[in-house]
């Protein structure tokens, strides 16, 4: 059992129906670090949840969903400013240590009304089992709440990870925006934190796509409160046994998120294998995930060799057609420049497709995660303004 | 009236219905240069073409449709050589002067029979006015053909061009294939003919996009014949002019090809002005065009300038939020980082839809063209092999 963290969710009118917005509380000072979106415009609680987690603390989260305060100048800051201070009013936590989060439409500035009074609902029902309603209150165009945990055992100590995320459609990292919240009752020192986020989420969140577009809102966010009493984690073998766990949350989280994502009805991975080098192979899957062809293809069970290569070849590389193998669901398609007879009913069995480009060039490689492109796709994503 | 050139385009039963064989003769020399596909995957007739094409002169080309000869090996390389050979053979040219071009299918091997007989029969119907016949050879899903002229007058000569596309899928340039034949009969240095060709390419063929797909059989060939017995065009003004007809075709075509795209309901283009370099609009003008997020937003009619905005920030470059106006058919819709009210029946009023990104970081700037993602898109790709 998660100890010394509070959740709760709370329905405050930002969208029409359903629990949108999210408090989480750990009752200890913990370390913290975040991971957040690269892209140009950021909204307005990456801005300032960034700079509140360089100090590597926090105690405490607030999120809505409904409206991502994105594009809103700077009220938006304000906005995003007066949230974080609501929960400090409440709690008697210094502002500095709560970060804050959003996700939803753009452009609209938050109706801080409901906000407010949803804080302070939230406040009040904040409980140690509370992370469901917390998952469901960060929820957009999602269908399900997405949760994954871990647990260890440290020298004697149970150490517990919980990690609570929402995507959907945009995901790379996301728009509709992809958020997760990681919170562990492991004590662990504040670089080291900072260390094993950034290579889980390079190895989750950061191999996944759906259509390719990155949000303004993405952030990942992790705390470590230290309730569990181990010997601290800072490097050598305990870091090692840390990290394992907290990548078996975030791979899952990140796997939940494609699953439900918008339209998706199968989900594929691309792997690339004696690459030139591991930079070269993650560009080539990368190249193959995003390939609207390969993902229709993948939507309508076809073999379509001809246009995984064409996507793996439209870019500059090490491949030599003359070299390459290709294999989906283990059977190979394409040996070295010809198509190879298979048998179709071995391959597209079930909601989950492996393509594997074997280039035979040297010592590299990758792997990426992506989904099919369906008329749901597009139907959701031509008449729904986010 | 364009002289020295003979067409034809018969049926020859590599498709099921139509015609899907085409020839182009010139009837002397002709100086000659071609663009092909940078993909890894190149075609059997893209690796024949340009090596023979190296030499600057070609005499005729022959061209199937339903097949593209692509993954097809070393017996994919022997029959690119026997169409050209056949070809060589009834028209007494060098087999060198023969250049070919194939799309379609992949993985496939040619039926040589079917196509040696239907060179045959298109050789015996070679006509100065076979141009419709053979624009209807080289479709494949394709709903019409795509043809366009320009013609100029050089110190008292008539110069004519004439321009055959066909597109449709795969379009970045494409792999349901783009090809392009361009005839001229002026006359036209052979350097000065290859440098045209490239500068009129790269304004045209590659700067559309309906998919961010690259073909493995793309080619775009030009000859010229100096039929019109103009003084030689090889540089300076001469050189300008000729070069503004060649850009007129060659834009023309695009957007045809886009208009025509698998399942297009909008052609859209994106300007980037007063960026830092020339190089940074085009990535941001690109990312933009190939965001399946916006392109569902333009098939939606949705003025969504979150989307916008997200694509164009997903890369490093110089965008600063509170400098950036952003215009949908010349209405500003996003002011210097905040949105704007504005009139929603201004924009959207055509099937061509203008997006404007101002970025006020510099002088550099580019268009880039593409075309809305539809339901149908997703159809036609999720049940066609190509």
């Amino acid at each position: 059992m998660l100890q010394g963290f509070l959740f709760s969710g709370v329905s405050c009118g930002i969208k029409t129906k359903g629990r949108d917005l999210g408090i989480i509380i750990s009752e200890t000072p913990a370390n913290a670090a975040a991971v957040f979106t690269k892209n140009k415009f950021q909204a307005a609680p990456v801005i300032v949840s960034k700079e509140r987690i360089s100090k590597g603390l926090a105690r405490g989260i607030v999120v809505n969903s409904g409206n991502a305060n994105a594009a809103t100048g700077e009220k938006g800051i304000k906005d995003a400013l007066r949230m974080a201070d609501k929960l400090a009013e409440l709690s008697g936590f210094s502002p500095d240590e709560i970060l804050v989060a959003s996700t939803g439409v753009i452009g609209i500035p938050l109706p801080m009304d409901k906000i407010e009074r949803g804080i302070e609902k939230a406040f009040s029902e904040l409980r140690s089992d509370g992370f469901k309603d917390f998952a469901e209150a960060i929820l957009t165009t999602d269908t399900r709440i997405k949760m994954e945990t871990a647990s260890m055992t440290v020298e004697g100590r149970e150490i517990e990870i919980l990690g609570i995320a929402k995507g959907a459609g945009m995901i790379e990292p996301d728009m509709a925006t992809m958020l997760a919240f990681i919170l562990t009752d492991a004590s662990v020192e504040q670089e080291a934190l900072k260390e094993a986020l950034k290579i889980a989420v390079d190895m989750s969140f950061n191999r996944i796509s759906v259509d390719g577009c990155q949000s303004t809102n993405d952030s990942v966010f992790i705390l470590a409160n230290g309730k569990a009493g181990n010997r601290i984690i800072k490097d050598g073998q305990l870091f090692e046994v840390f990290l394992t766990s907290l990548m078996k949350v975030t791979h899952s989280l990140a796997m939940q998120i494609l699953q439900d994502g918008e339209g998706v009805t199968t989900v594929f991975q691309v792997e690339v294998e004696s690459a030139k080098t591991d930079e070269e192979a993650l560009l080539i899957a990368k190249k193959v995930v995003n390939s609207n062809l390969v993902k229709t293809a993948i939507y309508g069970k076809d073999p379509n060799f001809g246009r995984i290569l064409a996507a793996a070849g439209s870019i500059s590389s090490s491949i030599e057609p003359e070299k390459l193998e290709l294999y989906i669901d283990d059977v190979l398609i394409f040996d070295k420049g010809v198509p190879v007879e298979f048998d179709r009913g071995k391959i597209f069995k079930s909601d989950f497709v492996r393509i594997k480009l074997v280039l035979n060039t040297g010592s590299g490689k990758a792997i990426f995660y992506g989904a099919d492109l369906t008329e749901d796709y597009v139907r959701l994503n031509a008449h729904y303004t986010t």
